[in-house]
Formats: structure tokens, C-alpha cells, sequence
């Protein structure tokens, strides 16, 4: 059936009874596509009939469909004509993971990071007021953007901007891993509707039968009758906010969510309709772990097990290691989440170490701002978060960290590209940390660097920056160098030239370094180490013996440790350095592989750069 | 009787009743103070009682006591032995205008950003409990920092971190403007007290006078009184968190006030106190017009009329009118304000075009995203904001504005050294720009500038940035060279060296090339307008001709437009670039002037350096 559907229109024909088996084909379409390449597999199985409901009551031709967070649109990108590219999910010439305004006139509004939907989505209703226009405007927000502040700023905006607005809350109690937070736990108080009705009946009753009842205490019954909603329903705290509160629903009953939605779709007020979904649906081992599912590598449908094997630790898990047996040393170490235990490898150090660990939600702000008022209160915080993510937070890790030199540790995973493309590549952040003052930057190459940096950093007594990939930390060097503070370690010696390769950038700079052996052509390594303060007096050695000096880093090369190196010897003599890294400009999605093909940056290409400046 | 409080211990000494007169002394003080340096007058009158009161029932030498925002500190100043420093309140010499910890043991955390104080506070109250320790650790939240996304982060996070919390909110209706949003609406939603008791007991009468009243309907009784309150004081919200609600206090009435500290002072368990103040308390002028009254230069109390003249219209000013004028002829042009209509000088446009305006509060990250949705509904959204906040929003600027090319266009007001200091500052947001796809920057040097720079960044269909500083925006030349995309306009001709001045600074650069040419040295000067993308080709001839180049501009040296030309010509045979800005450290506050003298960023220390050079 799901063939036959090459937009919304088609679906529309369908009687609701066929959804079901629909629904199931989506299913299957989903786990073929997700096992083969990746992705987000559990919150797509948790939306199936939601997404279905929505397309078949609406017309997002005309009207506007908003995902907050984005990976929630797999269903979405089925119905609405992608089915082949869909295929290639996440490859470089496939469909991106996330929505795309440039992939589909389907995708009203692109989001990769959570807490953002309702504000764009308040954007393009406002928009729609401003032109007269009527449009409905619909969000789904899951997955634990309720948490996040800027979702609580859009709600609280709603309601004074626009009279006719729709938020489908899907509650499937996990953002990534378990909602945490006391809104998180109202939400979970829900009891049966039935339940609430009798007893509404009941009061009503009662009350009616009081013999001196009379326009006062009628007067108050309506109110009363509200009010007992609060306690059954988790409906107080939208309705204070101005939302009409419908709910909760059963998100995978077809029939009733069309019902529901063809009931609503013509009321003409800011609506919140609760809808309770199961993360992982249809597919058992999601249904269990749906945290592993969350985002998930190609894997083995028959068993559940991934297809390839990693290559050793990654670096979040060495992370997670050795804070671990940091913390076992120094009960004053702590460490934060934004929702990602798993993510950053904090998973085992937060079920040995408990009361040393605080999963705040996806709220990165406070995350920097509460690591602040902890190192302020005498500990040793240490905030893991993704790089991208990071940006969410970079004022306070100004205004809170920097500005008072608290002594805060912030570990930022995947900094560099990666497979989900432009919203999550993190490769934009070191140009807002250069500017900041009491505040340094480190990058690891490998698990044991990473060991020793952690240690390092929490010696100082201000800001510490650990940037690191995703993907292996295997060992790079049979044993490093001692660390001292802002002085780089030279790996290999000789040549005319010295690549300055930043942090996992070590592993392409000795492949590269190899082949021009090969041919010949002896070069200099050197693990950078230190972003910031970084070795100016090494640099200096090499600029002054003629050398030339070549950067090579997984970040944009706008604003990197190359330009932080070449502005500093912008009036050498013969300080000309070249940058290598990312071009300023939006990089798609797709294996990191690929992208190093696509702009030069595997070994090969760059041993033939180098040889060229040679 | 304020002379006689040295510190905190010397004000427990008195007996209850004397406190109201010391609060009327108080007033004076802050009065004269702040009169004659300006400052942020009516959010202090406010709180007097509130801070008396805090410091009469808590020992902030052992608690802590956190504001937000930080504004509110300047009684909380007076109190613990910084009476004479407040003589020279946000002078160079003198009291900082919000708390700073190297200041005094007394502020333990510094706060100058809305929106931190829960979070900086639960992580004072995390760290006390994982050592185990006692202090109380109380947060005065108030002027709208409730609207702010990173505040509700931090409420939802406090009951699941800690059962000692004691949040004091202060609700003057007001954040600097009066306050917006649905949350506001919610806590205007007050009656009295009185009223609601006599409610609960006729409720409880009338139902335990049904005839069959047994255990279920009893068990009910008591989730009604509950549920009831929800309906008449604005508890709901706060109680869904997990928060004791008490209140609303009278925040003037001092016996209350200490009473209901010395009550909750005890209690383990996260609370939340309602405060009703009035802004402004006790100076009718600031009662009356609060907005006003929130940060005023000095001013003369007997007339309420600022000290001194402004010296023609400032950038907000000019910037207001010439967007008043665009918005007559293009009906698709939305102005949005962060709660501050009055200081982006937008006050104007939202009385003449309510339909056209959005004030979302203290939310920039939502305003941003807003603005990015409102850019997808094919309007022409403008938002205003100060350089130092809009670093709140820089991920939503990365995230939903640039990596979507959607035609936003932000002006940052403020973007310079201010008085304020170091949180205030705003000059460190270009650094991140410099790394973002699809966005230019430009800085306008006088009013018809800026009323050019808008018109110009409106036909552009991508995202513009406009900066301008504090000030005035008088005219710097008789009438400007045409506006050429990317070109810079050259105000002077002549000598060896070339001054690229960014915006404002042009008026510095005049004032020091007249300087140099009255000493036989002329210089040529250039009004950079495009920081991104600048004009590489005039600089390029500049360089080519053997000039020297010099850049100038009120922005982080390590990290702006100086930066990004020194490092486009590191590789110039004679390109060398000197950049003159702000260092890479902590700036004090004080008057810019004075800031300017200190770190010889004057014209005539520009001069003699540029001498140097030569």
C-alpha cells in the first residue's frame, strides 16, 4: 500500500479502517531503511499513527507541519513523495534526517536541535495573522523539548500572539534518554478519562443536592469542575499558560486520533492536545532500550545487533571511564547531563556514582549556569554535552563561567562533523570560545591524551574546553610526552614543513605524514594539544627555521586553531600558514568519510596539498 | 541610622519596628546615589523592604543569597559594609552596578543576564548538599527574569536536585517594561487571601452536609481545597513544579515580611515566596513611569529631569524613527523587542504599528526562532536587541536564521563598551557571527548610516546584522558616499597609513587624524560600514601600495573585524595589519571614557600610537 502513496492527496483516499495496515507497512519501511544505514528509529516507530492522523485530517500542501525535535519526521518524509530518496536515508546524495526547507515544500521549517518548534511555529502563525492568511499551523513536540527553555519561552508566548495555534504534546515519557524534571513528572501524572468523568458526574451531584444551594454556590460548581481537572489531568500548567487542554490521547488508536484531529481542526484557539505514545513501537528491542534506538548505527534486524563492530573505545566512552576513576579519587568531582547519559558516555559513571551526577534535560543553559553555582559552591563540575549543542549555552559559559573564573570542566562530544550534517556538525564553536577570557581549550587525540587532559584540567582553577569526535580514540602513539600547559608534543621529525594537526586531526596528519614518506618527503608532526593558549613559541622556532607551517583541524577554518594561529603570526617575517579544515560555508550530511572526499581532507588528498606547497 | 549599619549583624541588632524608617532611609540614600551617577533606580526602590527583611532573618555571611537579575542588588550593597564604595556607584573607582564576587564575600554569585539565578542558585544548593553542609540559599528572581527560557529550565529542575530551596519572587508586573507572556497573565491572576479562605471553609461546610457523605467524598474534600486554590491564587503553575507556594506578601509591609521569613526559614523543602512590590516605591516619578526609571542616566530629584542634555539622537533613537518609516511603506515589515521596548528604542513603533510589533520578553532565543518562522511566512521580521544578550540566541541564529538562509534581519544596539561593565559590554558577538554562513554584518557611523544600512539589509534575502553602539548617532559627514554592497566609503585621503574605523569609531578616527594633521602627518581615514563581507579590495590596494593599515573598532580585538582582515592578508607580501580594539581580558566598569583613557583607546592616544607606527 505504502507505494501507492506518492504525496497526502493519495493518502486521503484511503478509508480510515485500511490505516492500520498502513501504518504497520510504515513500520517495517522504517526498520529495512534504519537498519540498513542508521538513524532515529525509536521516536519514528512511537509517531507512526500520529504523523498518519495528521496528513490524512490536514493539508500540509496549505497548511504548516513543524517537528520539534526534527528526527521525528521519517513518517513525514514517506508520505509526502520521498519514498525513494528515503532509501538512502542519511547518505550524502539521500534524504537528510532532519526536515529540510530546501528537500520538500512539505518541510514548512527546519530543526536539528531541540526547543524550537513552537517559536518558529508561532513565527509562521503569526506570519499567517500578520497576512490574513489561514493556514493552520501545527507542532509536534516530543522527545523531551519540553524542558528545554526556549520551549517554555514559546509557550509562554502563544497564547498573546495568536489566537489559533495547535501543539500536539508527544508524551512518550523519554526525550532521548528518560524525561527528567518536575514538568516531566506532572505530565506523568494521568489518569483515565473515565475515571475523571465519573467522578466530575459525581461532584456535580452532590453538590447540587446541597438544599441551600443557590447562584453563589452554582456560581462556584463550574469553577470547581475545572479546577478538579487539575488533579486528574496534567492539564493545569497549559491551561494557566492560555492552552485549551485536550488529552491525553492514545497515540496509536487511528480512529480516535483522526476523530480527535478532524474535531479540533476547525477551533479557532491556542490548543495543546496530549497525546501518549510508546518510543520503539512494533519493534521489540526498541520497545525495551528505547534510549539504544534513540539514534542507532546500521544494525541486524534478525538479532538486533549492530552490523559492524567498533573499532575500540570511542571517545565518549573513555571519557565516561576516566571520569570514573576521577571521581573514584575525588568525591568533589561531579558531572552533568543535558538529557544524554548514553550519548556522552556518562551511562555506568551515573548508576556507580549517583549522587555525583545530575541529568538536567536538554537544557544546556542551565546546565553551564547550575556547573557555575557548583564550582562557586567549592566542587569540581564537569559538564559533557555535544558540541553543537554547546552554542545553546555559549553566553552563560560567558556571563556565569568565564567573567567570574569559575573553575567549570565542559567536555564537548562530537566536535567535528558528523553523519547527521549541518545542525549537529560541531564545527562552529571554537570561534565564540577565542574570545572569552580565563578560559582554555584542549583536544585529545586519543583515549589516553583525553585521561591525561581531564586530569590537567582539573588541576586549574578556571574554564577548561575539552573538544573531542565522535567515533574511535584509539591509541595514536605507542606513549605521549609529558604535558605541560600549552606546549605541543612533536611526533614526527624532519622535512621543510610542520603539520599542526589538532586533536583526532593527528590520526589523518601521520596517514598523510606516511605517504609522503613514501615518496620521499619527510614532514614534521605535531599534536597541537592546546587551542588555547596554544605554542607560540614552538610555532615561533619553526616559522624562524624556514619551515612551513600547515594546520589541519575537524572544524571550520573560518574560525579555528588556524585562524587563531595565522592572525598570530600574521606579521612573521615568513609566517605564512596554511589552514586546512572546513570551508565557511553549510556542509551537508552524510559519512564523515565522504565529506573528507568531497573538500580534500582524507590523507591522500591532503599529502598531495602538502607536496603541492612544497 | 544607616551610617550605623556596617554590616548585616549591626541591622539584626534593631527591633522590628525600627526597620521602616531605616527603609526610608534607604530610599534617600539610593535616591542621592543614583541621581547624581544614573543607575538602576526603580527595581532598587522596589525591593527595599524584600532585601531589609532577608538580611534581618538570614545570615548571608554563612547563606547565600542570589539575585536576578543583578540590578536589584544595590540596597543588598548598602547593607553589607560597601556604604561609602556606593558613594561612586558604576564608576571606575567605585561600586560595580551588580554583584560581583571579588567585591564582597557577600555576593557569592554574580549576575548581570536575566534568567541565571535559579540555576547559578541550585547549583549553590547542589553543592551544599553534597558536602553535606546547612547554608540556606535563597534567589530573589524578579523584573520578568520569570519569561526567560533558562529560568524555567531552572525551576523545573529544583525539586528533582534539592529539598532546601527558597526562591523569592518578586512580581512588580514589570520586567523592565511591563511584563508579557501568558506565565505574567498568570500570576496577575491574585486575590486576596481573605477572600479565598472564607471560600475553603463554605466549601468544606457545604459538602460535609451531604446526607451521604462517606470516606470517598471526605478523601475528595481534600483534593478540592487543593484544586480550588489553583483557581484564585496563581499556585498551580508552581505547585505542578514541585514548589510550596506561599503568598502573595505585601512586599512593602516589613512585619509581614519578617514574620513569613522567620516561619519558612526552617522548612526543607523547595519554596516559593510570592512578593508584590511596587516599582519605583517612594519616588513618584519613578512609580509612574517605571520603564523609565529602570536604568536613568543622572537626573535631577527635585524635577525629575536629567542632569544633562543628550547630545543629539542616540543610535536607538535614530534607528526607531528610521524603522517607523520602512514600516509606512512595506505593511510586511514586523518589529520584535526582548522586553525592551523603551532601551531599542522601539517604544514609538509599538504605540503607531501594535499590529506589526511583537515584545516576547526576556526570551532572545525564542525571539530569534520566532523571527525565523515569521522570515518563513514571507514577512520581514526585525529583531532588536542588545550585542551583549543576543549572545542568548546565538545557536538560534546559527540553527534556525542562517543555516536555513531565511532573510532575518538583527540590530544590536549597545554594541560597545557600555557603563555597566563586563556583562554588559557588547563586544564580543562578532566573533561567532564570523563563523556563520549566509549572514553579513554591517556598522553604521551615524544615523543616516544606520537609515541607509536597514533599507539596504531589507532588499537582501539572507540574514543582516546591524551594529551600533550606546550614544550619539550625530551626523560624522556632510552626506555619505553611495552604498555599494561590500564596499567601504573613504572619508579622508592621504599619507601612509590608512585607519579602517568600524561604525561609531569613525567619529574617533576624525578626532585623531585632525590631531595628526596639525602636526603635518595626514592619514587616510575609512569608514569600513561592511564587516562582513569588508572590503578586501580597497584594503588590498592599500597594501599594494605599500600603505600601513590600522584597524579600529569597540569590539574585542581578538576576535573582530581587525582579526578577520589580519588574518585574510597574514600571506600579503607587506600586509602587515595593526588592530587597536578592547584587549582580550576582563573589562572594569565606568564610564567609556574613562575606559577609553585606560587602555589608550582615545583619540589622542590613537594618535600618538598611529605616529609611532609611522
Amino acid at each position: 500500500m505504502l507505494e501507492t502513496i506518492h504525496s497526502p492527496h493519495d493518502l486521503k483516499k484511503l478509508p480510515v479502517d485500511a490505516l492500520p495496515a498502513l501504518a504497520a507497512e510504515i513500520r517495517q519501511e522504517l526498520l529495512a531503511v534504519v537498519s540498513r544505514h542508521g538513524g532515529h528509529l525509536a521516536s519514528n516507530l512511537g509517531v507512526v499513527e500520529l504523523v498518519l492522523a495528521l496528513h490524512y485530517v490536514f493539508d500540509f500542501a496549505q497548511d504548516a507541519l513543524v517537528f520539534d525535535t526534527g528526527h521525528q519526521c521519517y513518517v513525514h518524509k514517506l508520505l509526502t513523495g520521498r519514498g525513494e530518496r528515503f532509501q538512502q536515508l542519511r547518505q550524502a546524495d539521500g534524504c537528510c534526517g532532519f526536515p529540510l526547507r530546501a528537500e520538500s515544500p512539505y518541510d514548512c521549517f527546519g530543526t536539528g536541535h531541540s526547543g524550537t518548534g513552537i517559536s518558529a511555529a508561532l513565527g509562521l502563525a503569526a506570519a499567517r495573522d500578520n497576512a490574513h492568511g489561514h493556514r493552520k499551523v501545527v507542532t509536534i513536540l516530543g522527545d523531551g523539548a519540553l524542558g528545554c527553555g526556549s520551549s517554555f519561552e514559546g509557550l509562554n508566548n502563544i497564547s498573546v500572539t495568536t489566537k489559533d495555534f495547535i501543539l500536539v504534546l508527544n508524551d512518550n515519557k523519554m526525550s532521548i534518554s528518560p524525561n527528567v524534571g518536575a514538568f516531566s513528572r506532572c505530565l506523568s501524572r494521568v489518569i483515565s478519562t473515565k475515571s475523571y468523568n465519573s467522578f466530575k458526574a459525581f461532584c456535580r451531584n452532590a453538590l447540587l443536592r446541597v438544599p441551600f444551594a443557590g447562584r453563589r454556590l452554582k456560581g462556584w460548581i463550574s469553577h470547581l469542575e475545572g479546577a478538579t481537572k487539575y488533579l486528574l489531568v496534567p492539564s493545569a500548567i497549559f491551561e494557566e499558560l492560555g492552552l485549551r487542554y485536550f488529552g491525553p490521547l492514545d497515540g496509536h488508536d487511528l480512529p480516535e486520533l483522526v476523530r480527535t484531529f478532524q474535531r479540533i481542526k476547525h477551533l479557532r484557539q491556542p490548543l495543546l492536545l496530549h497525546v501518549l505514545t510508546t518510543k520503539g513501537k512494533g519493534y521489540p528491542a526498541a520497545e525495551q532500550n528505547p534510549a539504544c534506538y534513540h539514534s542507532t548505527p546500521a544494525f541486524d534486524q534478525s538479532n538486533a545487533k549492530p552490523t559492524k563492530k567498533n573499532a575500540g573505545p570511542t571517545f565518549s566512552t573513555a571519557f565516561g571511564q576516566a571520569l570514573q576513576a576521577l571521581r573514584a579519587d575525588d568525591p568533589q568531582l561531579l558531572a552533568i547531563t543535558a538529557g544524554m547519559p548514553e550519548g556522552t558516555g556518562l551511562l555506568d559513571f551515573s548508576q556507580n556514582y549517583p549522587e555525583s551526577f545530575f541529568d538536567v534535560g536538554i537544557s544546556e543553559g542551565h546546565a553551564v549556569a547550575f556547573a557555575a553555582g557548583l564550582a562557586a559552591g567549592g566542587r569540581r563540575p564537569v559538564f559533557a554535552v555535544y558540541a553543537s549543542f554547546s552554542q545553546r549555552a555559549m553566553d552563560y559559559v560567558f556571563h556565569d563561567v568565564c567573567l567570574q573564573k569559575l573553575p567549570v570542566l565542559l567536555c564537548l562530544d562530537r566536535a567535528g562533523v558528523v553523519q547527521d550534517g549541518p545542525t549537529h556538525h560541531g564545527i562552529q564553536d571554537l570561534a565564540f570560545w577565542r574570545t572569552l577570557p580565563n578560559l582554555a581549550v584542549l583536544q585529545p587525540c586519543d583515549a589516553e591524551e583525553l585521561q591525561a587532559m581531564l586530569a590537567l584540567a582539573l588541576t586549574r582553577q578556571h574554564a577548561v574546553i575539552l573538544r573531542y569526535p565522535a567515533g574511535s580514540a584509539s591509541a595514536l602513539a605507542d606513549s605521549h610526552a609529558d604535558y605541560a600547559w600549552g606546549r605541543a608534543e612533536v611526533l614526527r621529525r624532519g622535512g621543510r614543513l610542520a603539520l599542526w594537526a589538532v586533536g583526532r586531526e593527528v590520526q589523518t596528519a601521520l596517514a598523510a605524514a606516511d605517504i609522503l614518506a613514501e615518496q620521499g618527503v619527510p614532514i614534521t608532526v605535531v599534536n597541537t594539544r592546546f587551542v588555547m593558549p596554544f605554542d607560540e613559541a614552538l610555532m615561533r622556532q619553526q616559522l624562524d627555521d624556514g619551515m612551513r607551517v600547515v594546520t589541519l583541524e575537524d572544524h571550520n577554518i573560518a574560525s579555528g586553531f588556524g585562524s587563531i594561529a595565522k592572525e598570530f603570526f600574521a606579521g612573521h617575517a615568513s609566517g605564512r600558514i596554511e589552514k586546512l579544515g572546513w570551508p565557511n560555508e553549510v556542509l551537508g550530511w552524510g559519512s564523515p568519510a565522504g565529506l573528507r572526499e568531497r573538500y580534500g581532507l582524507t590523507a591522500a588528498a591532503i599529502a598531495e596539498r602538502l607536496r603541492a606547497l612544497l
